[in-house]
């Protein structure tokens, strides 16, 4: 940093402002309970209370922060607070957030092993770490033909994966020629949505994805897969990509791995397991039954941005066969050759994701590793599991509400008796209260509540507060 | 944050460990000058020093910055090191790295404008903002048909405008159908490799990219492209979209944008301009005429992570027909649908980009914008491209290096005049000095040196090292 009279922030400053934020951050968590989880303001209220044009001249840091806290800080959903039970976590801690800032700190772009080699290196090392942690196959480890990578998020890695599958099965003519409209993918009807969007993104159409019907505990039907691949052979079709969910975004429907691997087997199928969320349990032995048959997958991903206490973004995305990956989406322009390239002694990582530039996310994921050790971070899920297990059990013991799936880990899915308009009003009453925040999904075409317990600091009595308020409510409801 | 018998960092040990670790950043900035901008360190040597296996109990945050003192700090390439030239830059300034940590502290996903509207709010007003700043046709602006959207990087932005192209060319038959090969792209042949990525990923396939001749000045020739359109239909083909380079990273070539628009407008093409690094230099009037035109353009991206003070990941990403972008990228499943959503008054900023999820990345550039002002911007780019210029005419004077390309604003490539193995060596020689960081480029089928002047705190005094470094590898190339 340099001269005041260069704009610049000096040294000084960035020492003051930095402790002051450090410690502004620290209230925030500290307070973070007492903000409505919700924001109340309309559409509009945010940009209208910014000023039109950009500043010709700069202003201080304190100018700036007075904002933050009158202008952003009222237009937030506080995806931090202990009483956010809404979509899936994106939790959070302080080593994680720490990580962030030292990536922040240091600027290095990691799209090359060149262009910082412990960049490159942490990150394979640590994702090799995360097969261990979460007894994954060791065939996703980099000292194998395998090995992992921080994508974005999730869905970037299903793009990634899509993308490896279809070279696969074209031997690489799709990216030479294009598209021949033959493809065909599958996934569940409970998958995520970022599966048909890749599907669209890959050329492949939204015609070409068949969405595999679900069992009882809307998980994916082996049989009705099997038939389905079979009929599109029939037809002349190429079936070339699986994607079975490991805990769906709607339930936590978990597909069953081992028997979708053996058909993907049989048929030279790509088979990805998307374990977003549910894919941090596996730190804990009692729950790796869910990942039964992973031997299988050809790729897998789950989301330390989602449930393992690391900051958005983080997905950690794994490959069986590395080559596969990098012949998909890899370009070597002259001006990004580099000896060590040539050697092919290294990793180049950005021959593994779409963008070409990257950050030094693994910081962030090997700080996290670090200071909790494995074991407090087992404490924290098996936590969350229980505390979400007995809301299932009060929710069981109701009169008002019933449960509507399997509860196979941290998330809840639940009607009030009365049906769907009971149920969406009791949703939309708390939270305008901003004393909690829970999202919903459809199953079997009816309204669901969600409570997913997977906050970093979410504890009992936030549960038992959710509780004791949906209760309120559904009072309410019944009187009303 | 909570109670320090749960394995979480207690609000204390936050204030200290960030405290300690803003000085260790402010140190870093202050002796990165020190440090071999070159990380020496063969292959493997990171990783070997890294345990084997995650540790089982949780570790002193001292234990990791002494780490990353001995085995991450010898390992990088100091992208923030003034002596380094190397690449395009990916600079940044203190209120960029504090505006990275509120984001990280407040750990909020902007995924949906529900699930933060300051994060969506923000985010559209900073952007409407550089439209003005950059002054770009208002037809950018949200409050027009358009509007902007952080990317991650310029390869994700060139990735979305293909895939709207295409479904604009396709009426939105290839998302539904899949492709049917007939599509058509065009850059130049100096363009950056993630535009033969994007057309692989979307399933048009490599060879149905053609690569336009370049003028003397590298840039694209509008009378070739319109020979190769017209070639393309008389063969029955589809033109949908092509790519035009403010400023290739080859040499800074600037295609022309007003008659390659001219030619788009007639032949109802996408016409998508990047501007990743050369962009930033519109902040000043005296270097806008590299935008001649861009009114025809239907995208536009530029990062201020580049080259205005903002760390990576930050690219900016404007298109004149927002309908156009949502409309290849628009998924929404049950479990996302909320009131503002179905009231069409917000942005959704999800189906503006590939990913689900989004950091709030405004707040860097926000921070970054007003720590400086317009004024204090334009005074550091000015400076840059003054420094490029000066280095420039030191190379013209010379016996032993010519400069082979136009120097429109901050990039310099030349060659020793003894020809490929003299510039390659000189190269190499100085990155593994660690002094300073050049990397190289082909043009004409010739190795040549690129010096690019962008990193925040790079002066007169390490652009006139450089030189003399320069000289004096020279002199033993000569003698060798």
């Amino acid at each position: 940093m340099s001269k005041p009279d260069s704009f610049h922030m000096s040294p000084d400053a960035f020492r003051e402002h930095g402790h002051d934020l450090v410690d502004w951050i620290a209230d925030y968590y500290e307070h973070v309970e007492d903000f409505p989880v919700q924001s109340p303001l309309p559409p509009g209220d945010v940009r209208d209370r910014l000023p039109e044009a950009p500043p010709e001249t700069g202003e201080d840091f304190a100018a700036m922060m007075e904002d933050v806290e009158d202008i952003i800080l009222p237009g937030l959903l506080h995806w931090q607070s202990p009483n956010f039970f809404g979509y899936f976590p994106a939790n959070t801690s302080g080593p994680s957030i720490l990580g962030e800032l030292l990536s922040a700190g240091l600027g290095v772009q990691g799209m090359l092993w060149a262009t910082s080699p412990a960049c490159t290196e942490l990150e394979t090392h640590v994702l090799d770490w995360l097969v261990d942690m979460l007894a994954l196959p060791d065939g996703f480890k980099s000292t194998e033909d395998g090995g992992g990578v921080i994508q974005d998020t999730a869905s970037s890695a299903t793009l990634c994966s899509l993308l490896a599958a279809r070279e696969r099965a074209t031997d690489g003519a799709t990216n030479e020629q294009g598209g021949d409209g033959r493809l065909v993918a599958y996934a569940s009807t409970q998958a995520h949505s970022s599966i048909e969007k890749a599907v669209k993104i890959a050329g492949l159409g939204r015609e070409q994805l068949r969405l595999i019907d679900v069992d009882a505990t809307y998980a994916m039907r082996p049989d009705a897969l099997a038939t389905q691949i079979e009929q599109d052979r029939a037809e002349g079709l190429t079936p070339c990509y699986v994607c079975a969910t490991v805990g769906s975004t709607s339930s936590n429907a978990m597909d069953p791995l081992d028997a979708i691997g053996r058909i993907c087997r049989d048929e030279d199928v790509w088979l990805h397991a998307d374990a977003a969320m549910a894919g941090t349990a596996a730190l804990c032995p009692e729950f790796r039954g869910m990942h039964d048959g992973l031997e299988h997958a050809d790729s897998y991903c789950f989301n330390p941005h989602k449930w393992m206490f690391t900051n958005f973004d983080c997905d950690a995305f794994f490959v069986k066969d590395r080559a596969a990956l990098i012949n998909a989406l890899s370009i070597l322009p002259e001006y990004l050759r580099n000896e060590a390239t040539a050697s092919g002694a290294v990793i180049d990582y950005r021959d593994w994701q779409v963008p070409l530039g990257r950050r030094f996310r693994a910081l962030k994921l090997w700080f996290v590793i670090r200071h909790y050790g494995v074991d407090g971070l087992r404490h924290h899920v098996r936590r969350h599991v229980e505390l979400a297990q007995e809301f299932a059990g009060w929710v069981d013991a109701s009169d008002a509400f019933e449960r509507i799936a399997p509860v196979p880990l941290n998330l809840v899915c639940f009607q009030h008796v009365d049906g769907d308009d009971a149920s969406r009003s009791i949703m939309e009453r708390l939270n305008a209260s901003g004393d909690l925040f829970l999202t919903h999904t459809k199953l079997d075409g009816r309204f669901t509540l969600r409570l997913c317990v997977g906050q970093t600091y979410t504890e009992r009595r936030h549960v038992e507060h959710a509780w004791a308020r949906l209760q309120e409510e559904a009072a309410i409801v019944a009187t009303g």
